[in-house]
């Protein structure tokens, strides 16, 4: 979302994640050995121009649904894969990849290490894999303990060189465990976030995820996020907008809820970041999908101010 | 070979056989239900740009080779496989593919209609099946006695019009029976063959292929699909450049055999049309492929030579 609304006003970079394993992805890494392609596809379509190449920004979002061998993989994540070993390398692929699809704006991966996660709940139990902590829905463990990376994973240079030569970096909003903090467990992204002159900037999610954060309210966001990124955010961006209420039934119904605004503070920024749209489940990426989501053009605007301001 | 010598001097359209039934382009086939992409695919690369679009070039004749569900499949088969899905149609994907690939000139399939090629021998043994009749390789059942397809195949529009407004139809070199016949069994093709204003020029093949064509001479290669095609070439194009010994004992120890030029007449058109190139197995489409091509460049300015004559 803040990809696609920031890059018609700037060229974004982004820097991804490398821990995901569920789905498509996950056979991918287990029968390849490369790194995660899911949410790298992702941001290169969400950089990607609608003009320049329409026909294969479908084609990166399309997942083929025939049973068979093919079935459940996303020709995006097989495209990154052939073109890794093409070019010898996941970094060349991404690169190539973003060529290709006329993206605005720069794709990183966070780390060129091939690294799982691994949660630790309050009741002592330790689960590997991102898919698996994705899949974990009750929370009788009492919630995510610490998280970390198994094994050690190190800054990959191109994203170093984006954190540190950004004007505004955004954290959020997406899945706090499994999207967000991974990238902060990645030796020197904390140590290159507080040295960077960019502003930091978190945008809190609009619902609670279940088995995750169940509860959380935005400073309970904020804190965790915080805690492991070692510094404060130079901005909050908060959602007022209110949520209709015939989406809340949906959400209740699988355990999530809204989150609650109990932030302070002069550094905490409202607005009306809501989608006017509401997104249904069909064709989408994942097998559940939440049904509201932020407006990418609200936000990206939104940004810029605190970047002219 | 034909294609990509061509394109060089103008734009050919490729009408390509939907025979095909072996390997990726066989499963895909039976999974998906949809035309079989891999000649398709071939003829797509052999138009291609080399300068437009390498990466994408190279990734279309890209083999996934490591264990697992993707195992043996062609990225340029998942690619139209995806895409016809899509557009809604193999005509389309056909379509925009060449786009994407920069394609000079068009590929046309012969027929939308899905069908397979049924070889009867002369033990009347009855193969169906591209692939099957290809992995028949003993030649004990007296060699194939009779071709057809199953169901009835009617002509596509598009293929129809470039048999109609080309000025010179190349049919060969390639597989008598299984990639040459084929199209010629296409009810409406053998008619436009005999209505067009075009030229009619067959290229002889250089060997044998076992279980098929064994101990064929040139003029039993041409009696044969002049049987086929109800009508005479205008010109036929045969080899008469040496091929090294160092090749032969290959092919031999394979069952396949240099073709004799036992042809006469003015139509014969001899030249070196050979490739200097020894091409070898490494990364090659199929398993097993022969080690001596036809040159493109010195096919296609015979061919022009025919034009202009």
């Amino acid at each position: 979302m803040v990809l696609s609304g920031l890059k018609k006003y700037c060229r974004p970079s982004a820097v991804v994640s490398m821990a995901d394993s569920g789905g498509s992805t996950g056979r991918l890494r287990d029968e390849f050995g490369i790194l995660p392609p899911g949410d790298v596809r992702q941001a290169l379509v969400a950089l990607s121009s609608e003009d320049k190449a329409p026909t294969l920004r479908r084609l990166f979002s399309y997942r083929f649904s025939r049973l068979g061998s093919l079935y459940g993989h996303n020709f995006g994540n097989l495209f990154l894969t052939a073109l890794s070993d093409i070019l010898g390398g996941e970094d060349r692929a991404i690169e190539e990849a973003g060529r290709i699809l006329g993206v605005r704006g720069h794709v990183f991966p966070v780390t060129l290490d091939n690294i799982q996660l691994m949660a630790e709940y309050k009741d002592g139990e330790q689960v590997l894999g991102e898919g698996a902590i994705d899949d974990r829905k009750d929370s009788s463990n009492g919630g995510i303990k610490n998280l970390s990376l198994v094994p050690r994973a190190r800054l990959f240079v191109g994203a170093k060189k984006a954190l540190l030569d950004s004007d505004l970096i955004v954290i959020g909003p997406g899945d706090v465990f499994t999207s967000l903090l991974p990238n902060l467990l990645v030796e020197g992204v904390c140590g290159a976030l507080s040295r960077t002159p960019a502003r930091l900037v978190y945008v809190v999610n609009l619902v609670t995820k279940r088995g995750q954060t169940d509860g959380f309210s935005a400073r309970d966001h904020l804190e965790l996020v915080e805690k492991y990124l070692g510094r404060e955010f130079d901005f909050v961006l908060v959602n007022r907008a209110p949520i209709p209420d015939e989406v809340w039934e949906h959400y209740e119904s699988k355990g999530e809820f809204p989150v609650e605004d109990d932030l302070t503070g002069s550094r905490i920024v409202r607005g009306d970041f809501l989608s006017a749209r509401i997104h249904r489940n069909l064709e989408s990426d994942k097998a559940r999908r939440s049904l509201i989501r932020h407006d990418p053009d609200k936000l990206a605007r939104a940004l810029l101010t605190l970047l002219a301001g």
